[in-house]
C-alpha cells in the first residue's frame, strides 16, 4: 500500500514540476499541490499507525471471543444468569476501573497483579481486581445494608497466564452475594446450592465444593503454636495445598516463614482431614480444639451449614476440608472452593482445578464506611472461564458443528435483477419479527445461495422468480430435506410461522 | 474504629509490661507480644486502607448501575441484541484494552482522550476508544474477508463528562458492521433498516436518520476551493454543525483555518440543503458538481441508497443531509447518524442529540494488514447510553415501580422453628425451576414475611405452619388479592405452573 502511495507522491511531484516549467497559473499549480500535499499527509498518517515494530496481536494474556466462542459463552451466561435469578438475585453493575485507594489494602500480597492506569492529569485509577470490593464500595456509598445482587462482569489480572488452563489476565467474573445481618449460615448454605445448580446444570462432571471457616483456621493455627501475626502468611501457604504436596508446604512454612517443625507437623495432622458431620464431632472431641473459644465457635457453625446441606440435598458434593484456606484477606467465616474432579479413576493431581470459590467478609463493607459501619456479606463467584474452556473442549471432542446465527429463512432470487424483490420481501419477514438475511449481491448465483442455507444452517429458504411474481407466490423450501411447496403470498408468513414452530418442537 | 484498635494496642502493651515486670515465662511473654504484633499488624492495615483524603465516589465521568438502572438496561439490550439476530448477525467480543499502537493513528484529533495503561513493565496498552478499530484488528489478525456481527461493550474516553444529558467516559456501544466485498449500498441500507427497527421498538419518540457520503463531501469541499488538505479539518468544522450555528462554524473556518470568506459561504449554501430523492436530482444539476468526478459518482451511490431505503420501508425516517460530516478519519463512503427529535413543536435546539452513527470505512482493515489488503465495510453503532437515560426519565415520569427480580414464590413459616421446614419446600420449588425465596431468618415474623411479598411484587406465596405440615398441605397465597387456598403438598408444584402461567396470560 505504502508502495503505491510513494509512486502516487512522485507521479503527482512531477505534475507539479511539470506545471511550474510550464509557467502555468497559480490556480492551476496551487490545485496540484494540494493534491501533493494531502498524499503526503496521508503517507504521514500511514507511517505513524504502522510503526517499524507493528505486532498484530491481542495483549498478553487476553484474546478475542469469535462467533463460535460466543455462543458456548451465551449459553454458560444464560445457565449462571437464570440459577442467580431462580434464587431472587437483582443485577447491578460498576465500572471497569475504580479509584486506586479504593482497591489499596484489600489483596494482600496479591495487590502487585493490579492493572493501574496511567496519570494522564485527574484521578488516579486502576482496573477491578475482582467483583468484591466493588461491591463493598457501592454498599458503603449508598448505605444499602441488604441486598442480594449478582454482578457479570471482567476483572483484571497482571498474572502469569496459562491459557489451556483457562487463566486468563482479562476474564469473566459471575459474582452472587447476600448482603444483611441474617442468621448463622442461612445465606451461606443458599451459596453452596446456587454452586451445586449451576454446576450439575453444565454437565461439566463431577466436581465437589470443599467448605471450611476461617476462625477455624485461626484457632487450628493458634492450637498448634503459630503465632497471630504469622496466620496471614501461613494460611496462604496452606492456600497453595492445592497444587503443591504437603512436603512442599511444610518446606515452605518451616524455611522461608521461620515456622518451627513441630507446629508444622501439628498442622500437617490437621489439613489432612475432611469429610462431613462426622468430622465435626472428630474435631469436637479434639483435646487441643476444646480449649480454644474460635474453636467451638466455629465448628458449631459448620454443624449447622452441613446440616442444612442436606436440606438442600447437597450433601453429597460438599466436602468440610482443613486444607482449604483461599488466599484473600478479607474472609472472615465459612470459606468455599468448588473444584472439577478430572475422568473417574484418575487421582487428585488431575483435577482440572477451581471453578468457584468464595466466603464470607463481614468487616470489608466497613472499610468504606466514614464510621466503620459493617454490613455483613457472604457471597460465591463462578470461574466461568475454566468452565468456557472445558466446555469448548467438549465442542470439539464431540466434532458438533455450533450455529452462530438464529437466521430462519434466506431469500433466494432464482435469476437476476431481483434484488429489489427480495428487498420487498425481507422487510415483510423483519416486520412480522422473523431473522432473515438475502444476499448482498445484487445478482447472486442461485446455487452460490443454497449453498449459504446449508453452510449456515438455516431451516428455510423463500425462493422467488418472475414465475413467481406474476403468481404472487413464493416457493418455500425445506432446506434439510430440499422439498419445495408454493405458497400464496398473503399466507407465507403464516406457513413459515407454522413450520418454524412445528421444527422447534420436534428438535 | 481505629480509636477501638489504638486502645486495644495500648492495653495489650500493658499486658506484655506487666508480664515482663511479673518475669513471666518466655511461652507466657510471647504469646501475648503476637497478639500485640497482630493488632500492630491490623492497625497499619487499616491506615493504609483509608488514606487520609480518602473519597468514597465513582471515577469521574462513571456510574454504578443499581437494579432499576439495569432491569431498564436488560430491556435495551433486548430490542437490540433482537434487532441485530433478526437480521443474521454474529455476536464477538474482544479485550477492553488494546495495544496501544493499534489505536494509534485511528482517532485524529480525538486521540488525545484515550485511556492509557501505565507502563507496568511489559506491553503498552490503552483501553478501546470504541469498537470498530478493534473490529477491524480483529478481522485483519483473522484474516476474516466476510462476517456480520454485533458486538455489545464498554468503551472508553476521558472526555468531559455531562451526566444529564447520558454522556459519560464509560459507556456502552452496541455495534453491527457488515464486513465484505458487497454491491453498492444493499449492506448500507441494511444498517439503516436495522437503526429504524431499533428505535421504533424503544419507542423513545420521533427520530430521524441523517445520510450523507464522506466523497461527496470531500468532492463538495472540492468544488467549493477547499486545498485538499484542509478536507479532514474543515469537515470536522462542518461536524459541529449538530450544535452550534452556521455563524460560529463558518467564523471557525475563516478565523481559525484560515479559509476565504468566499468558500466558507459557498460551503454555507451547500450545508443548508437536505431531502430526499429531490435532493439528489438537484445536486446531479448543480453546475459546479457536474464537472467533478467525485460528486457525481456519490451522487449516483445515495440515489441507490435512497431508492432501497424506499423499498426497506424506511424513507420517512430518512434524510439526505449535506450537513452531516462525522468527525471520525476513517469513513470512505456513506455516513449516518440518527438523531431523537424532541417534543413536537419544539425547534432544533431542543434536540436529544445523536443515538446511532456509522459509516463505510473500506480501508481500516488495511491499516492492519502487512500487505494492506482491505476488507470493505460498513456499520452503525447504537449510543445506548442516551437512549437508557432518555428511558429512565419516561420511567421516573410515568413514576411506575420497576421489578427487579424473577421471584415467583416466596416461602412464608407461620410460626416459629420452621427454617428447615422452608429449607425442604424451597429445594423442591428450586429443583422445579420456580424462581423461589424464603426469609434468612431462622424465626422471621409472618407479618414481615407478607410484608415483602407485597413490596417486592412477588405474585404468590406459599405457607406452612404445623397444621399444614401435618395434614400434608400448603397453603397458597394469591398476593396481590389475598385470597388463601390449602393444596396438598403433592399438587403444589402443579398448581404453582398453572397459576404462574395463567398470571404471564393475563399481564
Amino acid at each position: 500500500m505504502d508502495d503505491d502511495l510513494s509512486k502516487q507522491i512522485k507521479n503527482q511531484g512531477d505534475i507539479v514540476r511539470k506545471l511550474k516549467s510550464e509557467k502555468a497559473t497559480k490556480a492551476e499549480i496551487d490545485e496540484e499541490v494540494a493534491k501533493l500535499l494531502a498524499l503526503k499527509a496521508k503517507l504521514n498518517d500511514g507511517e505513524a499507525a504502522s510503526s517499524k515494530h507493528f505486532v498484530l496481536k491481542n495483549p498478553k494474556g487476553t484474546r478475542d471471543y469469535g462467533p463460535d466462542k460466543m455462543t458456548i459463552r451465551e449459553k454458560v451466561f444464560k445457565v449462571v444468569i437464570e440459577a442467580f435469578k431462580r434464587h431472587g438475585a437483582v443485577n447491578i453493575d460498576t465500572p471497569v476501573f475504580e479509584l486506586k485507594e479504593t482497591l489499596t489494602g484489600k489483596y494482600g500480597e496479591d495487590s502487585k497483579l493490579i492493572y493501574d492506569l496511567k496519570d494522564q492529569g485527574g484521578e488516579i485509577l486502576a482496573l477491578r481486581y475482582d467483583l468484591t470490593v466493588p461491591f463493598a464500595r457501592y454498599l458503603a456509598m449508598n448505605k444499602i445494608t441488604n441486598i442480594k445482587r449478582y454482578h457479570i462482569a471482567k476483572v483484571y489480572r497482571r498474572d502469569q497466564p496459562v491459557m489451556t488452563k483457562g487463566r486468563y489476565r482479562e476474564f469473566y467474573q459471575c459474582d452472587i452475594d447476600i448482603a444483611g445481618q441474617y442468621d448463622v449460615m442461612v445465606p451461606d448454605v443458599e451459596c453452596i446450592r446456587i454452586v451445586y445448580e449451576i454446576l450439575s446444570k453444565l454437565e461439566v462432571g463431577k466436581f465437589v465444593i470443599k467448605v471450611n471457616h476461617r476462625r477455624l483456621l485461626d484457632g487450628m493455627f493458634k492450637v498448634c503454636g503459630v503465632r497471630a501475626d504469622k496466620f496471614r502468611t501461613i494460611c496462604s501457604s496452606v492456600d497453595k495445598l492445592d497444587k503443591a504436596t504437603w512436603e512442599e508446604v511444610r518446606k515452605e512454612m518451616v524455611e522461608e516463614k521461620g515456622l518451627d517443625e513441630k507446629t508444622a507437623d501439628r498442622i500437617g495432622e490437621y489439613v489432612k482431614m475432611s469429610g462431613g458431620l462426622q468430622l465435626v464431632d472428630t474435631l469436637k472431641a479434639d483435646l487441643q480444639m476444646i480449649g480454644n473459644k474460635d474453636c467451638m465457635k466455629a465448628l458449631a457453625e459448620m454443624e449447622t451449614l452441613l446440616k442444612y446441606c442436606q436440606l438442600y440435598k447437597v450433601q453429597d458434593w460438599v466436602s468440610f476440608d482443613l486444607s482449604l484456606a483461599r488466599g484473600l484477606d478479607y474472609y472472615t467465616g465459612v470459606i468455599y472452593e468448588a473444584v472439577l474432579k478430572g475422568a473417574e479413576g484418575k487421582d487428585e493431581e488431575n483435577n482440572v482445578g477451581s471453578v468457584a470459590g468464595g466466603g464470607r467478609y463481614d468487616e470489608l463493607v466497613g472499610m468504606f464506611d466514614t464510621k466503620g459501619k459493617n454490613v455483613p456479606c457472604v457471597g460465591v463467584s463462578i470461574g466461568i472461564e475454566r468452565l468456557f474452556t472445558i466446555l469448548e473442549q467438549q465442542h470439539e471432542a464431540a466434532d458438533k458443528k455450533i450455529r452462530t446465527t438464529d437466521t430462519q429463512v434466506y431469500i433466494v432470487s432464482a435469476h437476476k435483477d431481483l434484488v429489489e424483490e427480495r428487498m420487498k420481501l425481507a422487510t415483510e419477514l423483519w416486520e412480522a419479527g422473523i431473522s432473515t438475511e438475502h444476499s448482498y449481491k445484487t445478482n447472486p448465483k442461485i446455487l452460490r445461495q443454497y449453498q449459504t442455507c446449508e453452510d449456515e444452517g438455516i431451516p428455510l429458504a423463500v425462493v422467488i422468480g418472475s414465475s413467481e411474481l406474476e403468481r404472487g407466490v413464493v416457493k418455500l423450501r425445506d432446506v434439510a430435506d430440499r422439498s419445495d411447496i408454493e405458497v400464496p403470498r398473503e399466507n407465507m408468513i403464516e406457513e413459515i410461522r407454522q413450520r418454524l414452530s412445528l421444527m422447534k418442537q420436534t428438535s
